[in-house]
């Protein structure tokens, strides 16, 4: 296998257990390049720093290891890195390892799968990594097992530049863990119960606390039903949004003679 | 045609021009509730708010108008429309007018589109209106005229409650736009310029200032090609991210085996 060159990133920001874990698992493929977001930037979803500079800090510099923080958003990472910092082209972006399920469509507002949807459209292979679970002291052991195996069979058996992953590891002792499926974004929704609450200047404020409806929760080749049946699932993702089945049901619109 | 009741929103915050001129353009067609962004959001993609609290100014309330500014993300915006604040749910989102083109890939990095694919995970249709200039004093005289036609056809001729579109309107007077035409997302990337320089303080930073690779210049379905050549154009989205191809794909790779 050859000498890989990857950048890995995240979202849960530069100090993240999660982001230690996984520059561990791409140090074992070549050089490694780290640019993570200086803060956490959980729900970050796919967006860029417009309207502020970006600030760069430079923690390591050193053969095959090159560590800085971005005061920008995972995208910006990716960008920076890719467009600024790193003197060749990544050969594999790895994102994660979230602290927090990235399945269903939860990944169009994840900031980990953010940055790995930005690698590809570089024609750079991304991977995005998280475990399911939210709480402080998560053991990786499992999402480091699946990782090198998903890597390894990246770098075999993939020849699409665009490839983009979006793996998720559930919350079990690696022993109990089932093995890996491919699957789909599980259908369904979000909605949110605001928390009402004032402040001590008495504003009203409200806090984000949503909830996924799983419209298809018997659909076994869905993330969700995978990864609560004891599966890693991986979900390949694309970044080209247009809807060609709705594309092809309006040219009964008729919308050019408008 | 029934009263509707709509909901608009945009990601250049509450006092823009565009936002206003999408207000008189709702207005025309039943109740309208406004939630903006307090501040501009431009670049933020479907990013929801996860680590701050959210606070509303209500700015009026009142028989068919009720105007709310949000201190958090245009997707924060429509779920705090939906889920805290209207008493009924809206029957059809609009999103804008954006200051800006949000053509191509750009409908990734949209806040603008951010909300109308928000609104649509809902099962409310959805349109993002953007105008492709960038400067201050931008005359939305063809954009409104082009809303009203597109609204009245979903209204009309829409039976998916999941629609949603993404209109971009050329830089050009009202006569001179050639007409409508139904489009896929132009094919290509970004590329970042970052431009480097000192603060007061000696610090380096960074701006991010990119510029797109057409890799379909010559493709007349391209929102791309159809905007340089005079027309509306009309990008069906959908928020199903998974590359339905590649998930095909890997089925060679026997990843159940790992």
């Amino acid at each position: 296998m050859n000498k890989q060159n990857i950048l890995v990133t995240n979202d849960d920001g530069i100090n993240a257990k999660g982001l230690r874990a996984l520059i561990e698992v791409a140090s074992e493929y070549g050089n490694v390049t780290v640019v993570a977001p200086e803060l956490g930037m959980s729900g970050m979803s796919h967006s860029i720093t417009m309207n502020n500079p970006l600030y760069l800090r430079r923690i390591k510099e050193s053969d095959g290891m090159n560590i800085y923080a971005c005061h920008g958003t995972p995208v910006d990472c990716v960008k920076i890195a890719v467009d600024a910092i790193m003197k060749q082209q990544p050969t594999l972006i790895l994102s994660g390892i979230n602290h927090g399920a990235n399945s269903n469509i939860s990944v169009i507002y994840s900031g980990t799968m953010g940055a790995a949807s930005e690698g590809c459209t570089y024609g750079i292979p991304s991977i995005g990594f998280s475990h399911i679970a939210h709480r402080n002291n998560i053991d990786f052991t499992a999402v480091r097992h699946y990782a090198h195996k998903i890597i390894k069979t990246v770098l075999e058996k993939n020849d699409n530049p665009f490839l983009c992953l979006n793996v998720n590891v559930p919350d079990l002792p690696l022993e109990e863990i089932k093995g890996v499926r491919v699957a789909h974004a599980t259908k369904g929704y979000w909605r949110e119960n605001f928390e009402k609450n004032m402040d001590p200047r008495g504003r009203e404020y409200y806090w984000l606390t949503g909830q996924f409806f799983n419209i298809e929760p018997e659909n076994q080749d869905s993330d969700e039903w995978l990864l609560k049946n004891g599966f890693v699932s991986v979900v390949p993702i694309q970044v080209d949004m247009t809807d060609y089945t709705q594309k092809k049901a309006m040219e009964k619109w008729q919308i050019e003679s408008l």
